[in-house]
């Protein structure tokens, strides 16, 4: 029984470091603190319960429809649900009517995930957090149809972005922003959590933990270049997706090297444009676009099926549809 | 020659009836009676006309296109041109070049459910009215830039919804409601016709009649709960999308079970999130989401090839790329 | 060296030709030419830098990721890069910044031509000039979000089209309408760098300047018939995309006969509607629809893989994932 417990809560810690490509407990463990620091350092303490909520959920899920438990026990179950449960509360109104659908939202992307991994399986490709963006879309949008849902954290539809004063670039304020970026993966808003983040990152891989902290730089330093707007950058929106992009092409999918850091840079540069252009497309429906442009850039360097880490030899196209090892650092 | 008529005939009007899944010449009778009636008492005698209109001329396109004719004389060729025809006149102005676009968009439905349809091979599911949806929106967009077009009863484009007063919940207006939900799946806004298409199903399947009827009941709860527009779900644009969801997952594509039942009422639940998400998400284009929330949130739940209905076999996924059984009543 | 380096020269003049489907150097050649021309007559000088700088990066992109020579040396590498290398300067101001994503934008058309060559292949249907239309999209979005990227040719985002006074419709004005409607494939406007374009189109496929020619003529006459906007039909903007969707079905991926004649020219009627919806749809973005009413109208009608040019024989349904040959006239 406890024993059967402490199996549960190690699937559930694995959920949670999924969200960063780590099937492991301990980074799962980090991020779940640096969840709760967060949320509590924010005076929200409901991200925290909707995140843990949202996890539980979706990885219960998958029990009750019978999925193949291998997958789902490795943590596959559960990121898309913990990612739910941290935006619900970030975004609406805490009404009972957002738990409901809270609920609803996160044991859907254990099936989304089955339904957008079979559409994408003779692609190669997985569908990354895109099951927890896409229905996170569906009812965060509903609040400009529903009474009952309250946007009370969500921008106003707007045709036109209203571009803040400038980022204030001192050598001080560049950490806090490096490590927001990091931190906003669970969309939460402290240099803190981020900390904890690439502490649990460096647990479990080192490689995961150079490309987040690389990417958030390179991020940063792109967003301030083309003149982002300063309280996006100032609180991590337009690093968040860069350093998913940096994780999945820098050491997930690619073996580490020369010729694929290469690759994971302009992978990193490129989802800096691709947040920008989904920020100005999701204006005028006042929601966020979430970890949309990590999963549309990194989509857009596996398709290709290039083989960047073995240039030289004859194999077939690699296959990108999932990911398993984790490369040791020399 | 007026047994080929008659052949004919029985062709068009399993297509009407196939827009529910019911491959039935009575079922398809009794819909176009209810388009008739629906449309004389709204004062809109064209959108009948163009029901037949459209369903004769993507019909008589599979005819010319010489596309396999065993699909097509099961109704396959005409449910989406019916649907054209009465979203045409129901959304524009009666003019002359209103009346070539239906043509031309009736006959294009024919071969885009062949295109639809192979791009969803490998995924093993349906275009369902998919064709229907994305043509009429090309064509209903354009009102906003040919003059030629002209939206004389679509919405202007806007960026937020101006909620209409709460919706009337009491017992005599319910019922009024509920048979809206199902008139409305051939854009129809009579409880007359929605009788009509209700015994139109039972007489092709009892079970179809059932689920059409639970997913109007449970759509307009939801709705109400969620305090959905009052205009909106008084005329039964929060339920049309769930009625198809409710007999594509309750009997059509899963054979009717308790396991069945739940996972089709899950489906109803989402669907009328996904047409909140679609309506809001249409606002600034002025165009109405059609019955896009059913296909979107019919795939969904089709997708990931569950074995709902046989949990304890070792079957093979299932395929959902066709329907054909009705299941019978015990 | 020299032999290597004319040999280049011609790999992208090829890559010129492609963009009308003519993997032919003199078709290029003129292509070229007529870039020159009208972007000097606009005194945009900075649309033919960029057009040779696009086409240049993304040809090299091919060699450095070492991807199949003898695709890209037919000229498969550089049709999308000379196209954003037109977009980014007649769109946006002329800066530093600017020319940087404009390098990094061609680039990426290479690897994103294969992904999604890889997405369409289980389809039978080719990227066309999607790759350039979607990474153009990303980049010319951000000027909403970044600073320093200027906008200063694009629309601004607004709700409802402003129709312009309508279009002088006299018999010395068509033949100018008709010609710009080819020079705005590569985004100029101008009736001499039409006729430039012509002339390349008759030097490598006769067949291909006729469809060009007659799809120009048709989409005119749609769009003065459904009133377009009278400004946008005199620069063309009703017509290039048609006269793509006129090569392709008309010449390129089927045989000519009247059977495809009549296929290509609904076709291209099609197109102007696409384009009239996309043009409405990304108004409250600001943005340009580029060729998307080309690759979506010509993908609606090649996805069905119907026989359209050999109706009596029983061959398997057409692949249309390549274009080889062109077709002599007789």
């Amino acid at each position: 029984m406890i024993e059967d417990l402490m199996k549960f809560v190690k699937v559930l810690l694995r959920g949670a470091g999924q969200v960063m490509f780590q099937g492991s407990a301990w980074a799962g463990a980090f991020f779940i603190l640096g969840i709760i620091v967060g949320s509590a350092l924010a005076g929200l303490p409901q991200v925290a319960i909707g995140a843990v909520l949202g996890l539980i959920v979706s990885t219960v899920t998958g029990y009750v429809l019978n999925m193949p438990h291998e997958e789902g026990e490795s943590g596959l179950w559960g990121f898309n649900g913990i990612l739910v449960g941290c935006a619900f509360p970030t975004f609406l109104g805490n009404t009972l009517l957002m738990w409901l659908v809270l609920i609803l939202c996160a044991a859907m992307t254990t099936w989304m995930r089955v339904a957008m991994n079979n559409v994408m399986a003779s692609w190669k490709v997985n569908s990354f957090t895109f099951p927890f963006v896409f229905s996170t879309w569906i009812f965060l949008i509903c609040v400009h149809s529903f009474d009952g849902l309250w946007g009370e954290y969500m921008a106003l539809p707007s045709l036109m972005n209203s571009f803040s004063p400038d980022l204030n670039v001192n050598i001080t304020a560049l950490p806090d922003y490096w490590l927001k970026n990091i931190s906003q993966v669970f969309l939460i808003d402290s240099w803190l959590a981020g900390l904890l983040f690439l502490i649990g990152l460096y647990f479990s891989s080192k490689w995961a933990a150079l490309w987040a902290a690389v990417a958030s730089a390179v991020a940063l330093g792109v967003a301030v270049l083309f003149k982002a707007s300063g309280s996006d950058v100032a609180h991590g929106l337009y690093g968040f997706s860069a350093v998913l992009t940096g994780i999945a092409l820098g050491c997930t999918f690619y073996r580490p090297s020369w010729r694929s850091a290469v690759w994971a840079l302009i992978g990193i540069i490129v989802t800096v444009f691709v947040q920008g252009a989904m920020n100005a497309l999701f204006m005028p429906f006042g929601v966020a676009s979430l970890t949309a442009p990590f999963c549309v850039t990194t989509w857009l360097f596996l398709l290709p099926r290039l083989n960047i880490d073995n240039p030289n030899t004859d194999v077939r196209r690699p296959d990108h549809s999932h990911w398993h090892k984790r490369h040791a650092m020399p």
